[in-house]
This record gives structure tokens, sequence and C-alpha cells, in this order.
């Protein structure tokens, strides 16, 4: 899909990630590393959130998921019984001519096409116009060698995808947790993915960071259970602020679907490029506890004691990119309003999501003001997030603490030595209101445990 | 060093992971991948545990140290300028004859002289006992290529450190985050090394997760900050509960200091193999700043506008595995010991590092028991790390929760409906005592927030 989104532009997001510290190229000072990121502090914070709210979503809320981390390096065998090694591959052809360029069939027929051209006729390289190869299979898997044994030997990947690692322990984490189908294993934790196109920013990198949970059933409920992840995972992302005017769920036609799964959905956002997948909740059936079964010779079924019935669990995968689900978050809070004739840029991310919880701030550096905002925040600092910050006139803080999406300042100034009260700013609403110091920590607790909705969503 | 443990062995560690769901071999259904290790449910928690209590020394305690986030595929030059790519190798000789497999010469040449033989004479295969090759060097960085053009271009190498991604960021951090020197910049993520021998279970393995912060200061003040950084770190790990007498600090010799440190000291702990490093705290002077510089060609100083002095900075840098970390928390909470006749295994972790802080049961799975614990569980889970925990005889669930660490239990037995009072059990001191389930969380919440230090120091 291809909707115009009415929201901010890709550049200007990443214009105001780099600004903040958020994000912006990695290895910049060699000149980067392709479409590779680095998070500063504050994206650092504001993911970590993300995967925390995840993590609460299926292990506090619930009882029926435990957690794994599985290692990125793994046996080469469970990539053979995945899949991975034969079937993730895109057909490349490579310049036989001056710039051994590789480039991707389709994409050159696309473009061949989109300027009238005959897609099946011959075709030049477009960079040096050299002869190309025979189109030829290329693994999107990152392969590299471990130990001090002679090459051939011990060929290994990194992990396209975390959700193997969570197959291959079925077994183990059965016997542990005590757990029995219907229940879930849920994991976080980096893949890499040799990506042609990478772009868009942090939207697809050869790096990522995946949320992926794999919630084994009987075969019955699958379906059953395919609905509730579907609700559970759009709510996810609208309780945490993201308009569900911006998000949709768009079931894969029958000839989109992976050979393995009998239905899929992707929960799609529209980013600045237009609806693009945000996470996939997919119904793999019992494809890849059999393919395991199969390669490794165990037996990954589950036996029913009280109903006597020996089965292959089914699978739903609500699988979720953190960087993904970060730029979205980042993309839904971003605004430009005009504020007395001037123009301010707010994140209004959730309180939950926001780096920082509260600024607080002297007026003026003087008159005994930074003295008494150092104690304030020494007060707040270990119950809530909080940041001390002095540094410009208290409109330029203000602005910048909009940008990195704070929701509430505190300011310190001359009235508090008289009354020992503070004035306490909203992001969204701008109201100045005066609160006593004390107490200051529980309202902002309180604040932060209410309910929370975009206040977008009125506009 | 290697002075004899009287803790637990390795391999009582080893089966408690793995017993229950800590930490177990990874692929492990596939004959496993080397050294590699899953965490399963516990382990994660735990291993969370560590990061967030370094995050919050690092990060909510102080006010001079920003995070980062920056990625495992950097561009090759970072390798060239770190010195990685020259010097992070060791002396190889492959077997010429059948085996061809690798050695470490220097392994081979001490096995051999432990056996009485002259380690500079002929040395053949130990496997086949073919011909070897000449030495050479070995490099400890996986090497992979990226993206779609020849592979000759794009030969990418995985971190073996996250520290250099701080360093290539140093001007990055300094325009935004508004700190100047002294301050420092944290990460948490994964390296990888290639190592020959990986071993000890999780503490060397090829893939592993850091803790690293790099602090920059003036030069003449590295001394100071050194001295500074080695008491808090050697503070964390006594403060979560490791007991003081089984950390020494040991400062380098002369002949074992890098080339561009002018002092580094390791925290080492008692492991079951010995004294061995859980972090090391080096004064690398400004030499990384510097190589980056040359290779780069960026200006990585620092201009103080109040002296007018322009410096390179000098770093101290606390270097820790997160997993080396986790190993010695749960080595240092091990303990086996009898309790009216019958033997129970516990470990005594801080109550901030374990998994789960309150386990909730009732007494029998009858008699409205089950009903007014889940209600109990359901008053506390949002609030406190807390388990629902019905299956087997109540001495087998404090069996359980006693060997994964839960500092507390609540049972629900038939006086609860009386008087609407529990039973909290103390996994330390084995006291069990009436509270009212008013106010429980409350109490919990006390509990976990006091000073604590294991009772093993009493011993």
């Amino acid at each position: 899909m291809n909707e115009q989104a009415s929201g901010p532009t890709l550049d200007e997001i990443v214009a105001l990630c780099k600004r903040r510290g958020f994000i912006f190229p990695s290895s910049e000072i060699y000149g980067g590393v392709g479409s590779t990121y680095d998070y500063g502090h504050y994206g650092v914070l504001l993911k970590n959130n993300v995967k925390n709210e995840w993590w609460r979503a299926m292990l506090t809320d619930r009882d029926d998921i435990v957690a794994i981390d599985s290692a990125i390096i793994q046996n080469p065998r469970v990539w053979e019984a995945s899949g991975h090694l034969e079937g993730f591959s895109d057909p490349l052809v490579q310049c036989l001519g001056k710039c051994k360029k590789r480039w991707r069939l389709d994409h050159l027929q696309e473009a061949i096409a989109a300027e009238g051209g005959d897609p099946d006729g011959e075709i030049r390289c477009p960079q040096c116009g050299g002869e190309l190869s025979e189109p030829r299979e290329f693994n999107l898997m990152f392969k590299t060698h471990v130990g001090p044994v002679a090459e051939s030997g011990a060929e290994v990947y990194l992990r396209p995808e975390t959700a193997q690692g969570i197959f291959i322990n079925f077994k183990n984490v059965l016997s542990f947790s005590r757990k029995k189908p219907p229940f879930g294993i849920a994991q976080i934790g980096k893949s890499f993915r040799n990506e042609i196109t990478p772009g868009n920013f942090i939207f697809r990198t050869r790096e990522f960071e995946q949320m992926e949970m794999e919630f084994f059933c009987t075969p019955d409920d699958a379906s059953k259970w395919h609905e509730h992840w579907l609700g559970e995972r759009m709510r996810w992302y609208t309780e945490l602020g993201i308009r569900p005017d911006n998000l949709i769920l768009r079931p894969h036609e029958a000839d989109e679907l992976s050979h393995y799964s009998s239905a899929t959905s992707d929960i799609e956002y529209l980013f600045p490029m237009g609806y693009s997948e945000l996470e996939g909740i997919a119904n793999r059936g019992n494809f890849d506890l059999t393919q395991h079964m199969k390669h490794s010779g165990e037996k990954l079924e589950y036996f029913d004691q009280a109903t006597g019935d020996r089965y292959i669990p089914h699978v739903i995968e609500p699988a979720a990119g953190v960087d993904r689900a970060t730029l979205a978050f980042l993309v839904d809070a971003y605004e430009v309003e005009e504020v007395d004739g001037r123009e301010r840029t707010v994140l209004r991310l959730h309180p939950k999501l926001a780096p920082v919880k509260v600024a607080v701030m002297p007026l003026v550096n003087k008159d005994g003001m930074p003295e008494r905002a150092r104690e304030v925040f020494e007060s707040l600092r270990h119950r809530i997030g909080a940041e001390y910050d002095s540094g410009g006139s208290i409109g330029k803080r203000y602005r910048r603490q909009d940008e990195i999406g704070t929701p509430w300042g505190i300011t310190i100034d001359g009235d508090t030595a008289v009354d020992d009260t503070v004035t306490l700013r909203d992001r969204d609403s701008l109201t100045q209101e005066r609160v006593p110091i004390d107490g200051l920590a529980e309202l902002l607790l309180e604040k932060l445990a209410a309910d929370w909705t975009s206040p977008k969503l009125d506009a």
C-alpha cells in the first residue's frame, strides 16, 4: 500500500533523532557501514522502555509465557531444518563487466518495466553497462567460521530470526517450566539478515532486534489463539499511544502465505513511506516442530496425561521488531505546532515510553534555585526517571525536553523559597500548575500509572 | 592463581542451572555447538536483573554517564585503528597430516613441558601424530561478508568488544549530550571472539555479553579516576551480595599490561576453578581516541572553554562480563545445608537479583485455598516479581523456590479464611511468621528496598 502519510517525513524524524542523540549512523567517523545505526542516550532509554513494556505484556500480565535467551550462533543444522539454508534467498545477477556489482534481478526487471521497456529482454549492468551473469540464489544469512579447526568443518550462521532458538528448546522448556499447552516462550534479541536493499532509516537494517513469542497449543485451538493474539498485539500498540487510525490489520493473501502458514496477518503502521509491516502474527501450524523432529530425531510432541492425547503442538507467532516499533512510536508521537506564534516540535510519547519522565529545572542559575532544584531532583531520581537540566534559558530547556518527549517539567523559581511549591508543566496541554514539593514523587508516580491517550486523538 | 575454592564445584552449578532451567547447552537437540549456552526463564530474569543493577549504578545513581547502544557490525576500519585486526590473535599450528586440526602452540608446549619433555623439540599432532605447520597468527575476530557486492569488497567483523563502539561515537556524544569531561559512556551488548579454548561453562564463551563503560577525563585526573572506579566496581559486587573474601583486586604486572595501558587491575572472583577475572579496570590513557583520530582524520579532542585547554581525554574503562557476573552471583549464592536431617540446596541471591521475589502458594489445592492464593497473587504481581506456585507438596515447592533463590514464600492455609493472614517464609533464616494480607505488598517492597548482606557472611 502507498497511502500518503499526513505525519512527519522520514527526514524530519531522522533529523530529530540525530539532533537529540536518539539514533545516528553507525561508524560515522569512518563513513558509516551501510544502513547501520547506533542508539544514543535517549534512544537506549526509549528502546529499553519498548522492550520492558513487551516483557510486561508477555510475562508480568500473564501466567502462560516463559522467557528464553538463546544464542545467536547456533548449530547449522537448525537452519537446514528450518528451511533458511535453502529457501532464504533472493535471485541475484552479478555484473561480469568492470564493476562486479550484484543486483536483484526482480528489481532490475521492475525498473525496466517502469520505463516502458521489456523486462524479459537482455538486461545490462545499470552501473557499468557490463554483461550480467545468470541469476543465482543469494543467501540472506551471514556466514562465518567458528573454532580453530579447518574452515570447511565449522561453517556457522548468524541467526536470521530468534524464533528457531525457541523451537529447538521446546523440549527443554517443557521439562523445566512445568508448563503445558497452551503456553508460550518469549524472546528478545538481535538477528541478522544480509538484506540486499536495507533502507528507510531503522525500518529495514541488516542488524536488528526482534521480540518474538511462540505460543504452543492444540491443533483445534490454533485459530482461536490466532485471533486472541491479533487482538492482544493491536491493543499493545494502541495502549502505548499509537493512534488506531494509523494501524491496519492486513491478512495475507493466499499467494503471499509462507508454505507452512495457514494464516498470517500483519499489523501495518502508516510510516512516512506508507503502510508497512510492524509485526507479523502467523499461525505456523506444526511446521517448525515437525521439521526439527525430522532433522534431530528428538520427539517434540506433547503427551496430555488427562486426555491421553499425544500431538505436535500448533504454534501462533507474534513477531515484532524492536527497531520498527521504536520508529513507529517516534513517528506517531512527532508533532510540530504553533504556540504563541512560535513553532514547537514535541514528541507526544506515552509517559511509560518517554526516556525521561520528569525534568527538574532551576528557573535561573542563581538565588539558591540550583541548590533547591538539586534537592528536588535527588528526592525524585531513585523513584522515577528524572533529569536535572540547568543549561540555557528556560525556554530553550522546555523546547529540548519537548523534543525528547519528557511529559513533565518541574521548575524551581523565586516563589519556591517562600512557599515550598514548584511549577509543574505538562508537555501536552502546556498547563502550568503550582504544586507543593511535599508529595511530588507520589503525584508523578500516580500520573505515570494513570491511563493515557494521545492528545493527537482529539485533533 | 589456583587457590582451591571451598564453594560448590562447577558441575554442581551446571547441574542446578540445567535442573531449574537457568542455563543449558545451546542447540542441544542437534548435539550443541561448541561452548554455547542458552538462558531459560529464570536465567533470563536473573541476567536482566544483573544488567538492570549495572544500569542503575551507571545511570540512575550518577549524573555523569550516558548510555549508548552501538552496532555489532561496524566499519572494518574501526578494527584497523583499534589494533584488533593485527594484534588480536594467537599463534596456531595446523596438523599437516590426516586430521588437519589446529592447535595453540603454547598449549602444546606447556603440555610437553608438564610431562617432562622438551617444549622446543619437534612437536607432532597430539590427535593423529601428523606433522605440524609453522605457527601462524589466528585472528580471534569472526569475519563475515555484508551486502550484495563482490565478497572482496565487503569483509566485516563481529565486534570483539563493545568499547570501540563508544570511542568512535565520542564526538557524537559530546555534541548531543552537553557533557564534558569528566564523563562516561556506558554500553551493554553482545560481543564475539573466536576463542581457541572456550570453557568453564559460561565463564569463557565465543558469544558473550559485556557491560563496558569508558570514562573520559583530563590526563592529570586519570589516576584519581582509576582509583575511584576500582572502588566503585568492587562495591557493586559486594553490595549485591558477593562475599568480600571471595574477591581480590589484582594489579597487572608490568609485563602483563597492554601496550596502551599505564595501569590495569582485575577484579578476580574465587570461581570453582580458582581466582579468575571477573572485570578488568584499565587506565587506557588516550590510546584509543588517538588511534581513531589518526585513522579517521576526525578531531577527537576536547576544548575546555573555561581554561582554554585543548586535549585528548584519557580513559578509564571498567569492563565487566554479564555472563561472568551472573556465574559469580550463582556460585556465591549456592549452598547445600542440612535442615532437620534433610539436605536442602539454596541460592542465597541478593533479593534484587533473585529471578522471583515472592512465591504465592496454597498449602493444599482444596478448601478454597487456591482461589484465595490467586487473589493474593493478583494483588502482588504488578508491584513485585511474583510467581503462583501450586504444583506438588508444599515441601517440594519450598525446595524448588529455594533452588531458584526466591527470598520470600507466602503460604495460604486453613487459617487464612479465618483471620486474613498468611505465612511468610524467609529463604535464608527459614523463619515463618503470620502476617496480615492487608499491607503485604508494602511489607515486601520494604524488605526488597532494605540493605541485605549474605547470611553466609556469618557462617
